[in-house]
């Protein structure tokens, strides 16, 4: 384990640090809702007061249409590489909230975890990443390495301001490469770098029959219904064997290499075990002759996330809906682009719409899939701190989330992005209960520190 | 057109009875709601006060596990036939709420007609009702034949109560005859009898997935996701040709008769008419080989109402929801029961429940198709009522719609029911925009007072 100053600082500081997280976490930045925009703006400014006060410079909010990004920087490192230090600021909606065992924005100490809603994506390790800024900054009075700092607020709804950023000011984000927290290990105590995501589309398909709303005994049998109908056109998205159905989906896509499927076979996975404890269905599915690392990192999917429209109050209204709207999204892989996946969905999806119905396809978000070479010096320095601090062999994973950021960093900039998470599979992101573990907390921290003074050394 | 003294006193007191129709709908009975309990109670209380003030007698509410029954009656016309009337006070809920032009429950005059949620379904002949009671009796001091008036607050939702009224206190119900006003004129102008209902099973389809919310990105490729499932299922139960795939499902329909199918093909009735005017989708649907009249009156069909759960918020959640329930009811037609329906689609969804999800299939209420023969006096009486007030042939036809207490009233007091209903095929009953031809409201009261005295001469 290191003894540098700046880790000494962080372990003395920690309940301090701890507080400081809380304090963000109670927040409700939900970027999705409108209603939460001024607690977007509120999350923005504290963290922008916080690299104030630990002695970073230029701070500012840059302002696009959305909610704010948070700039600083710190370039008194002569002749040493810059790091474009990257997280969120926003979280993802709580709902369902009375699956919550405790507020979602009420943090709460359970079981050697804190949770609450952004626990772990992202605030959490974005705090991370700004104490080990503080330590190393109070433990020398400067840092190790070139800093810019460039925290975002819509993550969690497509990061447009960001992505406009990043493509129309790279001469204000030179660097030489990005530090990216808002990944996981891939098992606990188990160092890990994320080096591929996959990429996504998210879309909205609207489906219109009757003008208005009719009686479904008055004219169940002969008015569209546009609920059976986004069914019967879901239902062609992808079989039941979760192939999917659009034809040329799957044309172009890159495979892992041999070398990257055999260190896959060899983490610790247990297949049986992911199905009781992170999934808890009967069973788990998807296309065969495919791993579930394979199947969640490595192939694109289709999934539904909800159908608002229609009668969903209790009891019973025999109602014919005017429309029925379902939130589709797509998880892309390398070779396939988010443009070339929206096209040939939409286009089979007006080709397969059923008699009766006006069906309109919307696109919400994309981002670009992405695969970071593994040979790099900053994941090499990257490999040897965590060695140092968590005594292990840093594992290669990807994940099967999208993370559209680095992949402009990567196209905008050139910078090579290192992904170092500190999440745990089971930590609930996008569900009730989303946890950080208070250990990987502290880890994190001492980490990241231990990380730049690599980088910097 | 009649000139009865009982009609001379509807006529001169219009207005009011305009007046009491309104403040009833200002109530807002919405059965399937539970917090608007107390407001089914008030308006039953409303009715209540009513049928005492026009000289009704053992006027009292008859309490079961819901909403409370209506009940009154007057029975000093000796050798006169005895009618049970039949109305409900409780009204669908009025989402969407945005697509209102006025309020739901503040009635407002428009072209000709009344706005408001139960205008015609079923508030406003539940008032033509009362007031040709009223009439009758304020004109003559009597009532041409013994009554009993029986409203019930619980159509909407089932009818339990009066169900289980009817099939307990037959020996508190006896009568020779029903009179239910809750269907339509089938063309404005054209006096109708309604002779046949369909019947319906209402269910919900619940299918779980993940004992949790889970991150599409991280699961999504093996992580059942029980939207995309429960399409599946929907798209199985009947094909893109309105077809019904259960197995089973069809066998001992009764069809029509040739010669109602030669009525029906008599009515004024233009297809494209219905299309453009009534259900304003591009193109109808359904069954190949069955006119519309058909499809809707004389045909099952299976339909879906909406599918709560999951994501609905504006924006994008990437989560596969732990479970999706679709609220999904059937039509009935003679021949079919609500049970063995029921069951066979019951099991036929647990036979074709796709990998790695739990189905669970619930009835929330059925009520049993029915088909009145024609040649009963009662409904003679009322085709010479209807041909003295609107100056035409009454046609015979039936709803698509069902209304269980109709089968309730054959099967367990053996009375054959008179469909005397008085809508319009554009009042967008269970829509926004309900409506009550105001017209239609003056012509039903007429109707129903000359009715009731040819029925009692």
């Amino acid at each position: 384990m290191s003894s540098s100053s700046a880790v000494a600082f962080a372990r003395q500081n920690h309940p301090r640090f701890l507080d400081e997280l809380k304090a963000l976490l109670r927040i409700p930045s939900v970027s999705t809702d409108p209603e939460h925009k001024d607690d977007c703006r509120k999350a923005a400014e504290v963290l922008l007061a916080e690299l104030k006060r630990i002695g970073m410079e230029n701070a500012r909010l840059i302002e696009g249409e959305g909610h704010p990004l948070v700039y600083a920087d710190w370039l008194h490192a002569a002749g040493k590489p810059t790091v474009l230090i990257y997280g969120h600021y926003d979280v993802q909606p709580p709902d369902p909230l009375d699956e919550w065992l405790s507020p979602p924005f009420e943090p709460t100490e359970r079981n050697g975890n804190i949770y609450a809603r952004g626990a772990v994506d992202d605030k959490g390790q974005v705090v991370a990443q700004v104490k080990a800024l503080e330590s190393l900054m109070a433990a020398n009075g400067k840092l190790p390495l070139n800093v810019r700092v460039l925290f975002e607020g819509e993550e969690e709804v497509g990061g447009e301001t960001i992505e406009k950023y990043v493509a129309s000011k790279a001469a204000d984000l030179k660097a030489d490469f990005a530090l990216v927290s808002d990944t996981e290990l891939f098992a606990p105590g188990l160092p890990t770098l994320c080096v591929g995501l996959r990429g996504m589309i998210y879309t909205e398909l609207e489906v219109r029959g009757a003008k208005t709303d009719l009686h479904s005994g008055m004219y169940g049998g002969a008015a569209p219904n546009p609920f059976v109908s986004i069914c019967q056109i879901i239902a062609k998205l992808k079989d039941e064997q979760g192939h999917i159905l659009i034809p040329g989906f799957y044309d172009g896509i890159i495979p892992p290499s041999p070398e990257e499927l055999a260190a896959w076979k060899s983490l610790p996975f247990d297949e049986e075990e992911y199905r009781k404890t992170e999934v808890g269905s009967k069973q788990l599915v998807g296309e065969s002759g495919y791993s579930v690392l394979e199947r969640t990192w490595a192939r694109p999917t289709v999934e539904v996330h909800g159908i608002p429209g229609g009668f969903i109050g209790a009891g019973a209204k025999t109602v014919i809906p005017a429309k029925a709207t379902a939130k589709i999204s797509m998880r892309l892989v390398p070779g396939m682009t988010p443009q070339k996946a929206f096209d040939l969905y939409k286009s089979y999806v007006e080709k397969i719409a059923p008699v009766g119905v006006d069906v309109e396809v919307r696109l919400i978000h994309a981002g670009d899939a992405c695969l970071i070479p593994v040979n790099n010096r900053y994941i090499q320095a990257a490999v040897r701190a965590l060695h140092e601090v968590w005594g292990k062999d840093t594992v290669f994973i990807r994940s099967g989330g999208s993370i559209p950021i680095v992949g402009d960093f990567d196209r905008n900039l050139g910078l090579p992005s290192v992904m170092m998470g500190f999440g745990l599979p089971d930590d609930n992101i996008h569900a009730p209960n989303e946890k950080f573990h208070l250990k990987n907390f502290e880890l994190g921290i001492v980490s990241l520190i231990r990380f730049l003074e690599e980088v910097g050394s």
